[in-house]
């Protein structure tokens, strides 16, 4: 019998600030480069015709996490949300379960960060202006950490234009059309990559992409042709060309493995950033374990410290 | 926000006895043989020098279930168990999770439960001694499972002489030695799989062995060449042939997948069982995720039916 804290959704925002969960992916991603941190492969298990379930486990920092989540794209229509599950944290020392985490507030800070990490490595110096192309709760927190790193004002665009208000409001920023935040300095696409919403036509010469709506097989937000254009990063190789934005692109043999580097391998020097201010750089956000892994570690500290009390229960 | 059912030790154990664990297991090799459940591969997270988690996903009948455990061979020199973790419960038709379930009691009726299905299924028509080789939890349990199954009585064999005589006090079996052991009809190994305890001139014409302790690359507890002269049986080929008992006699050449059955394969009829009463069928446990989903599915529901109480949580 273990005593494990429950982390619930409030919690853990409570416990990280965006500032907080920027810091933390970015550390993240240094020590996963590194070979500090570790994490597997995804897992799917397909549950036709709900979706799937996705098991991440990932270890670092004295903790090992396994993030076990749904993608369930017809949930809304039932009134629930696509995206479901929990982690679990255990101690990697001993082996011992220390705590359940709510996953939808891990997984919307973690993907959230990872754009304006993405932002400050890979956007031009001067860039300021910011696209958010799908405001769910992805764009949102893509758009609230984008803006904790002082990116603005911005255009929010979405088919729901409450969506787009209601987001546009809370930052200051405005609502607009598709081609409004695609003419920003930092565009940054959430969609369900269901059908592309960027064109090779419609690619600005300094851009900087942020891509991460396109997460499993088959989902995708840009033309292969648009992803060709420009200089291409990736959280992670075999997730982005397997399940990825870059996947078409592969697929068609448009784009190899040379041509893309591994945000981490930039944020460690291992390998340059942006080629000039005209390049078009494209970020394929995934999503890695060891964001995930990150968010839980900062969340744990803030529990052992105090900052914030949670249930516990003995299992 | 989701309310998730915290079913611990005791309420597992309360929930499912040795006689319906051995059903209820049964049961799901049956569906997942007939493709009705579906898992996916063991995944393994290394971390050295404590060991591994171990991510394993699976579901039908409704659920869907993620299991994160540990094997810390290391953790019984800190007074820790080697097993630790949770199943995590989400609804498989709306990813909702459900609950999270103690690892160690669920493990171990599963594990217990398969081998009295294998031996119903494989022994002697007129088997009834029963060798256990190795008393601690899993033994006891197997034991524990393959009593309830009306075999017996058996001899307790164990380095730990206090393990051999509590066990065998509990069921009113014997204490003796490898040997006494390894003259049993049905021989049930649950080592560690550091060095084999059945050799090749150890084979007795007409057992049947259950071999539970290799779960992973380099244990053994037979000899290759003992496994090679019996009838083969396993749980899953590709986990049994990488990670199990099978594994050193494949890769030396002395056995291939045509001279092995999966166990399914016999529940439902696919496949024959024993050849005749002079074969030694051996049966390589690795130990499936469906096992597990069997197990849990049981206590859902009878949780559901309040036949059990447990702790809850907003998560």
């Amino acid at each position: 019998m273990a005593e494990i804290a429950l982390l619930d959704h409030d919690t853990v925002l409570a416990a990280v600030s965006p500032a907080e969960a920027i810091d933390r992916v970015r550390d993240g991603f240094i020590r996963y480069a590194s070979g500090e941190w570790t994490m597997t492969p995804k897992v799917y298990l397909d549950v036709p015709p709900n979706g799937d379930f996705r098991a991440m486990p990932a270890s670092g920092s004295g903790l090992a996490i396994l993030k076990w989540v749904t993608s369930f794209p017809r949930n809304p229509g039932k009134g629930l949300p696509v995206v479901m599950g929990m982690i679990d944290v255990s101690d990697s020392e001993t082996g011992e379960p220390i705590a359940v985490v709510d996953v939808r507030s891990v997984t919307a800070l973690r993907t959230g960060a990872v754009a304006a990490v993405a932002a400050q490595e890979l956007a031009r110096e001067d860039a300021r202006t910011v696209g958010i192309i799908g405001c769910g709760v992805h764009g949102t927190w893509a758009a609230r950490c984008l803006a904790d790193a002082e990116y603005g004002p911005g255009v929010c665009f979405d088919p729901d234009p409450d969506a787009a208000g209601a987001l546009a409001g809370e930052l200051g920023w405005e609502a607009g059309s598709l081609d409004d935040a695609l003419a920003c300095d930092v565009v940054t696409c959430v969609t369900p990559g269901h059908e592309p919403v960027v064109t090779a036509d419609g690619l600005r010469p300094g851009a900087h992409l942020n891509m991460l709506g396109a997460d499993g097989p088959g989902k995708a937000e840009a033309e292969p042709e648009a992803v060709a254009r420009c200089q291409l990063f990736c959280d992670e190789w075999e997730q982005a060309s397997h399940g990825g934005e870059l996947t078409e692109a592969v697929r068609a043999g448009l784009v190899t493995q040379d041509r893309v580097t591994e945000l981490g391998e930039v944020l460690t020097g291992m390998a340059p950033g942006r080629e000039d201010d005209a390049a078009m750089t494209l970020f394929d956000s995934t999503g890695l374990a060891i964001q995930d892994l990150a968010i839980c570690n900062a969340v744990i500290e803030a529990h052992r410290a105090g900052a914030v009390r949670a249930a516990t229960a003995r299992i």
